[in-house]
């Protein structure tokens, strides 16, 4: 529980939601500017900022609400996919620091581009993995 | 096991990959047309399409990895934040139908951009709300 944190006031219920799901570990409600309909959004009760310090058990909580729950806004937002987003840290696009995962229904008009894809340069992605096993270690 | 999924044969060493981590139930490794240097990607060994069919014990051991190579990842890719992406449906982005999730790592001159925010017209969220509740009964 964090006083200034927004997600936080949600859950207490001192600020209003269009709630689509909740047990005593998460609360998912619809996202007020969303970028599909029925974009929603999921928030462990217990407050952490995001990957980095989330507890196991609210993550896997998280997303076995997201699996629940995407199937039915799927349908009831007549869409043919979902994306499951978790932005982590500011630079990321995570705007409210309290971990939480988006749910964002996708129609196959609806014209939304993806990030395109690069490729490495010779010995690049052989480095990066060095480097990543020894920080692994 | 599906027989014709490259991630399947990527999983049974029959195409190679650069390894990041793997376990008995998940592997991690390169994604070979990076959005990013350091973009990695996380499959449960059990063969399912996406988020609609996922065994509960893979959606947890595919996230708790991530959990545990994110800071790992942002770290070697000398990045400030990291997007957690999982596609569902072609209509979506995904491409290989195979559960799998993406670790993005971010950059503050990355340029990525985005997807736009809208708003809801008076009483479509209701609507949508109603119908929601309606299907999770």
């Amino acid at each position: 529980m964090a006083d200034d944190c927004i997600f936080c006031k949600i859950i207490k219920g001192e600020i209003p939601s269009n709630k689509v799901y909740e047990n005593d570990k998460v609360l998912a409600f619809l996202d007020i500017s969303p970028v599909n309909p029925g974009h929603t959004l999921i928030v462990p009760k217990r407050h952490s900022i995001n990957i980095f310090d989330i507890e196991d058990e609210d993550l896997f909580e998280m997303n076995k609400a997201a699996k629940k729950i995407a199937p039915i806004i799927m349908q009831a937002a007549k869409a043919q996919g979902i994306n499951i987003l978790v932005n982590n840290g500011k630079v990321s696009g995570q705007l409210v620091m309290h971990s939480h995962l988006h749910i964002i229904p996708r129609l196959s008009d609806d014209g939304l581009k993806h990030w395109s894809h690069k490729k490495y340069n010779s010995g690049e992605a052989e480095n990066l993995l060095k480097e990543i096993k020894k920080l692994m270690k």
